[in-house]
């Protein structure tokens, strides 16, 4: 821990990205002025296939870390797990209030149960136009409609000026909670003048508008009385709104309404707890009535739509499920993305449901889904409406980010003032100037079990090498005087060739270390450096030779 | 080897699916009728992230092994790797003469070159409308337009009727190469009376038509006019079409042609001495004149659209190339398809090529590619065209299939006789009827290197394991009458946590074995299977307790 008192107080308003530009997902970006530091999200982000192994991956913390005591206030836009996620593994190493909406602070606290820390945390909660002092800062929240409902921008005054950060959003007129994106206030701020605006970029490639959500209800009331068998709805759980409508086209159709999946079940009921969500009286159903209800009078609402392995959707697409066999008739709809880099397990899960006779509606063939993000002409609008003097695109893929500066410039930003910032960037602003001034130390850290950072690139390196070839263990034992063998050597395989069939190969693997050492002087035979070297080289070669394979080589040379 | 004479001749036709029916990849079907069989296509499929470590994946060939000395003959639609692919493994068990037409051929020469296979096998050349005899059976080639060049359908007559297979196809009325699909023989044959049609049923959840190849010229024509830097067009080797489009949009800006990518160079070799593609003079040069070309000058054609990581695209990308390093003003187009799968790469590709500074344009924003397989409008015209009495839909994954088999039935074949039929199903046909009969052995064989069928589930089992939390290896030597422990316990452990940083928590898993043998009678610590059960069972519980992961555990025991 480096002493507080050697941390420089800087000059000027500096706001620090350390998560979510360039990549998407554990969206953080900190905000500091004089001794004050308000921190906006703490996301975490799902591995990628190659991070083998690993179960979430979050921010690096570093700078924040040495800074802790000037921390006044984690603000959350919403309470999706790529804004909120990583507040676990944060709030083990500092402790501000959180302030978010009702529903947000809901989502959060259930997140911390389950890590053990509720009620070591400050919970603030906060309506959309109220204000919340935090330091040097003024925070107000404005309402966005989004993917999940409760979510909100911030505007955050500075002694520099304000700046708006539009969390996740979309422009829909007809939203299912009827809760508009809040124009006015938009403009209200761009009227007084905006010092930057830093906008969420995940749709900037879409041209035109984002579709309303009310659209996914429409094609569920096309679909549902269609059906002659069981329905079921796959969605995410924290979309309440579109767990709205389909119960409610469940109720329009007479059938009762299932819920499946962990974080289903606790999240409608957080949500119902909280207003947000209204189901019927007598709709709702406990799943182990499922065997005693008439098909045509079940609507099951389960997670899963990514056809993660475990879920039990995929348990139902392989015929592996206790309590439901998919028929003829039966119906399943996806209503959710395709998140980019799900698409083959997704397919595959949906040629499974085919294979059981389901009909199978998803977002490529049918209006199941809509984004919660703005495309181009929202953008457009909000870039208008706000007026900044600066911008800064994030929540998005590099591309993205690119591509949104140069949305910014065709509405009048000038190019010098659209700022392409990237993770550990320090944005400085002072007396109207802005710019990038500096960098500081950010990266990915990996989550794997209860370990937080003990799994780096040289772990994941030997993780990807034992996945493609395997592993061949040589066990020797050597007297370190006489360099005779006194023991092996052993040849032990996993993930290389069938043990079973391959005894033959193995005996021959084995003749060919006890043929190096015979080959290795007495010197070199008594150094276990040399003999590991010698015998990966030989081993390795002899592997590529005959069969092609580079499987992680272990030489374990006993002292004996 | 089953003797050649223990297996029955079958009464009427057998056609059976060996791969391509249920999944998109390793096409493979064969028709039997008496003594004669022919193959239809011989393809691979490149492995699914779970097939850890595999190169490719080949149909299993076990009922035509036994069956080798009957086969007259293997049929080649066109030369994509998904229907000559698994040709220098299937050659190596049976080694009956292969039909195509002379690009199909000519790529499948160069195929059998690098396995050392040219020379031992006869490659007749057909030219469409030209007919084959091959035992019973006569096939006639059908021209059809696909994203190779020199694609065929295949007619094929027996006993029991027609049977028409289409390949892979759409229907493209401004072909680049001017050959149309022959749709007045596959309407001939339709007058005449087919018994069935196999469709390509790739793209049945596309509406309308697929558009023309020629868009992509347009598009090139309309792209490179205003590309001020260099510009790198990305596709497959054996689009020629698509080759020849770049290659004449780069001649009108007065750009050098620079081919890159070991299958590229070939391939377009051998599409030029065939007269597939024609370059003009004086455009084509050689890679290495790249640093000495003004960027202007340059059109560079390159494999690695897929993203692939040890491509030179991929390297260009990641700014790790010896002869170009792109700049702001580059250019580079990614004219192929986002194959499943690959989404996430492909984005990681284009987000780094921004990274550099160049503009990208893909199939998401801009029309550098089309599709090769027909759309719902073009598969209803050959269906009528052909009026089939049985329909089996072919070459898509499971929904593809059905969805295929509806379509049939909008336009009129009965639902009794659209067989959907799965790898490895008998559809039998005799006297006019026909259906799913039997069921022969099939599946999947898995390549790793120069293995084949060696690496079954269990070692793709244990590399995932391997994969997911490393390997922790676990050496004792313990005196097999007294139970003293003689050596050990050593811990090596690798993927599984830092090794550097971590020979506290390794010491505390020796100690632990220690206490577990210590605690164990004689009689148990000398039953070296009762030994390592007892270690697997202790680190197991202890490793998920403390930092809840789950490594493979090897126990070596030493008997000394």
């Amino acid at each position: 821990m480096i002493e507080q008192d050697t941390i420089s107080t800087p000059a000027g308003l500096r706001i620090i990205p350390l998560g979510g530009l360039g990549e998407i997902g554990l969206n953080m970006a900190l905000f500091e002025y004089g001794d004050d530091i308000i921190v906006v999200d703490c996301g975490l982000m799902f591995p990628e296939p190659h991070m083998l192994g690993i179960d979430f991956v979050i921010p690096d913390i570093a700078y924040l870390r040495e800074r802790a005591d000037r921390v006044r206030g984690i603000f959350l836009t919403h309470g999706h797990e790529d804004h909120i996620g990583a507040l676990p593994f944060v709030l083990q190493e500092i402790s501000p209030p959180l302030y978010g909406t009702a529903l947000t602070l809901g989502f959060v606290r259930e997140k911390l149960k389950e890590f053990d820390l509720d009620g070591y945390v400050d919970l603030e909660v906060v309506k959309p136009r109220e204000t919340v002092a935090a330091g040097t800062f003024e925070v107000e929240f404005i309402r966005v409609s989004h993917s999940i409902v409760d979510g909100c921008a911030l505007a955050i005054r500075t002694p520099e000026g304000v700046v708006i950060h539009t969390g996740d959003f979309k422009i829909d007129h007809t939203p299912v909670d009827g809760e508009l994106t809040d124009l006015a206030t938009f403009a209200r701020y761009g009227t007084e003048g905006v010092l930057a605006l830093m906008a969420d970029s995940t749709n900037v490639e879409r041209e035109g508008f984002t579709l309303s959500e009310r659209v996914v209800g429409e094609a569920f009331d096309e679909i549902f009385p269609r059906c002659p068998g069981r329905i079921i709805v796959a969605a995410f759980s924290s979309n309440i709104q579109r767990v709205q409508q389909a119960v409610d086209a469940a109720a329009r159709c007479g059938r009762k309404v299932l819920l499946n999946g962990r974080s289903m079940v606790a999240n409608v009921a957080i949500a119902r707890q909280l207003g947000y969500l209204r189901i019927p009286d007598g709709i709702l159903t406990d799943l182990k009535e499922l065997p005693r209800l008439p098909k045509e009078e079940v609507c099951m609402i389960t997670t899963g739509s990514q056809g993660e392995p475990m879920s039990s959707l995929a348990r139902i697409a392989m015929d592996d499920h206790k309590q439901i066999k998919l028929e003829q008739g039966d119906t399943v709809i996806l209503s959710s993305r395709f998140i980019p880099g799900n698409e083959k397990t997704i397919s595959d899960l949906i040629n499974h449901l085919y294979r059981r006779g389901a009909e199978v509606y998803h977002e490529k063939v049918s209006e199941v889904h809509v984004s919660g993000h703005a495309s181009q002409e929202e953008l457009k609008l909000i870039l208008n409406l706000v007026k900044p003097r600066f911008f800064i695109p994030v929540h998005g893929e590099y591309r993205h980010l690119v591509k949104h500066a140069r949305l910014a410039q065709m509405v009048g930003v000038p190019a010098e003032r659209c700022l392409l910032a990237v993770n550990g960037d320090v944005i400085s602003f002072r007396d109207e100037r802005g710019g990038i001034a500096d960098r500081v130390e950010t990266g990915r850290v990996f989550i794997d079990g209860k370990g937080i950072g003990d799994v780096g690139e040289v772990v994941l390196k030997d993780r990807k090498h034992l996945s493609e070839d395997g592993m061949v263990v040589v066990i020797i034992a050597i007297n370190q005087y006489t360099g005779e063998v006194i023991y092996g050597p052993d040849v032990v395989s996993r993930g290389f060739v069938f043990e079973d069939e391959s005894q033959e190969y193995l005996d021959e693997t084995k003749k060919i270390v006890l043929d190096t050492l015979a080959g290795m002087t007495i010197e070199a035979r008594t150094d276990w450096g040399e003999v590991k070297q010698e015998v990966r080289r030989v081993l390795r070669r002899f592997f590529n030779k005959t069969i092609e394979r580079r499987p992680v080589i272990l030489p374990l040379i006993l002292d004996m």
